[in-house]
């Protein structure tokens, strides 16, 4: 994976870490930082010894929001350089795909489960990317803002859908039309991060949420959970997700993980699970990839 | 109610307490448990003196999750005596309808409020089985689980449509990818649980809580207001709740129930309200109870 | 803005503040004041200097309900004087329309971001008009309570779509099946309000919320925000918001706002943001504000 020029990504022991590496200018997204977590949540995808992914960036800063080096002209969509660069996200109900949105998106139908830990000032773009992930912790040193109501924009990255569903519509509504900068606490109190830690437990407490799911989990579980779980958030009715269960519960509980799931648990030892994610997607639809897949 | 052989149901001054009962397997959920818990809340609905449920479980545990006393095939639904165990639940959109789901939505659509009283342990379906209730309360030595996939399953009971709802989507990842078990006051700071009580004092706090209401409301207005609030938790725009609203208030306003609502309160008297709930349901449509009549 | 009888209406400094005006009955809502709110909202929204609204209760109360000054017939709809007063507000569904619903849909809709400060009692229509508002805060010695259940009715104002995506879905339960009042801390503690302050500094902190905005942002991204965000509390997927945000980028990346927004920043200087609300709304559709525009 070093065919990357503005991430860094490593595998250790089934967890990926995706390190956002501009630590000369805060980390501040492009449309290149953009392609590359594509591709690289591609990767984690594709790749079935990894279990979790942590996100993170390097240097003093999460990611202080987009790049702003071409000035006032910065989210022209008209402007040549600017056009050229991002192009090739494709269109949305005729519009240029807002680049936000197509990571966060992307990191939404991730079939690993995600845990962004936000080490330094998280703001924008910073801050919605982090969003669809699943976990959010921060140091004690973070920062954070929803900051596009000062910029002359709205939040992007689908935040309108996702921060209200993370943080509840009070909070939400607050964050974004103050546009404030709050410190990791507000975040805590406020349910957009989970827990609060010195800054030097950051990585290590990341690690070891992932570890946790990795070690104890079955990893066919784990992608159909984190499926039902947010595509459930769209569904009208506690109905569509019993169709689901059902299905879900006939598949897997006559395969190889429930039987070494149980196993393991009455013999109570450590479990070693089998399963392939891919003999098992089909169970649970996932969110489209693309607009064009779109119903 | 004495039909029952794996909970219990005891009915005092309008409030209905099932026990699930089987102590010496920390009530280890089965088939016969799920049709009685139906069964149980087929006759609080028909019964017009009980005005609240309680549920919770006998000796030191609440339910310690499915009965894997078949071992490795225990959630193997080709497994013939699990078959025909749990045949009769029917089945939806192919597959036999999970044992769990067919609890949780039964409970969703009761007419009366539902408090859970967490004794101890609730794991697994013991957990999920929780997540329609009104109200949740737990024992200091209560423990919870969304274990599922440490045995290579899936949430199920409807969990992943209810438990993102109740306590918000990242707590709920957290604790399904990671199968974790924890202690109630991770419950309680994580919303899962409202409050966490001494041992000795969780029947008390929950037979308050269920006499608050059974003294002081009108059962039609509980009975409607359960309806709106959890079926307008799928529905895409207040308007749709407007038009329910105008509706129950045409009905209610003119009736029974609310003069006798107005004048206890001027008069500063308890309220005794005559209504009846079936002659009210029909404003307010609820879940339905079986696959074939979902729409 | 002296055509009101119940309720007054200041504009200073970019901020409207709307007071319920019948101190003498703890500013208890009638029709006329339902219909005067909505003229108020309409009047803020027309009015482009005026960029915040609070909302609040004249003397000791905030509102203390229904007006049941016509005894046990007051929420009776074929109550002559009742439907004589209310008739304009039309039908819905066949039914008039709930006279607190008018008011919380038109709040919903508001172009204008709304905090409510809850300066007292706050009981029935008191508290469920609260529920549409962006930011809550409340003095210490408020009162709340979601009263209906035990007046013979149902939660209304459209409160059973707007109350459990505040507070959740078990808070809400409890608070409704209950009746119970409650005071300020309570309503912190279960997420109704954001904060609870002396009482005579609720004023002071609700206009430094109101000036934060005024002062920072741009009118034009904080209306789209604040439909963008509670619009996609209903929507299915986040790829509705990714269509909707990919249009509004492309719209304001290119905007005075955002050239003012980015530059102001680089220059670190307060911004003046130059845009104005109607030449963009068109962006993102709002809720409608009468039934009969609803698809």
């Amino acid at each position: 994976m070093s065919e990357y020029s503005e991430i860094r990504v490593d595998v250790d022991s089934g967890v990926a870490t995706i390190t956002l590496h501009r630590p000369d200018r805060l980390n501040a997204f492009t449309a290149t930082m953009a392609r590359e977590l594509v591709a690289a949540f591609d990767a984690t995808d594709a790749d079935d010894a990894i279990r979790v992914v942590i996100l993170t960036g390097a240097g003093r800063g999460f990611c202080a929001g987009a790049d702003l080096g071409r000035g006032e002209r910065s989210f022209d969509a008209d402007d040549e350089s600017r056009a050229a660069e991002r192009g090739d996200f494709g269109t949305v109900g005729g519009a240029p795909r807002d680049g936000g949105g197509v990571v966060s998106l992307r990191m939404a139908s991730s079939l690993k489960p995600v845990i962004v830990a936000v080490n330094g000032p998280a703001v924008g773009i910073g801050a919605t990317m982090t969003l669809p992930a699943d976990i959010r912790i921060a140091a004690a040193s973070a920062r954070f803002g929803f900051v596009f109501a000062r910029r002359g924009l709205v939040p992007e990255a689908a935040s309108s859908w996702f921060l209200p569903r993370v943080v509840g519509i009070s909070q939400a509504m607050e964050w974004v039309a103050t546009g404030r900068v709050f410190d990791a606490e507000e975040a805590r109190s406020g349910g957009l991060v989970s827990r609060v830690v010195p800054d030097d437990e950051l990585i290590g407490t990341a690690r070891g949420l992932a570890e946790e799911i990795a070690r104890n989990t079955s990893a066919v579980s784990v992608t159909l959970s984190r499926r039902l779980l947010w595509s459930m958030l769209g569904a009208s009715s506690p109905w569509e997700a019993h169709r689901l269960d059902s299905a879900a519960i006939r598949d897997l509980g006559r395969g190889a993980d429930a039987r070494e799931g149980v196993t393991s648990f009455l013999e109570k030892r450590p479990p070693r699970f089998p399963g392939r994610v891919d003999e098992h997607l089909g169970i649970v639809p996932g969110w489209p990839e693309r607009p064009e897949e779109m119903t």
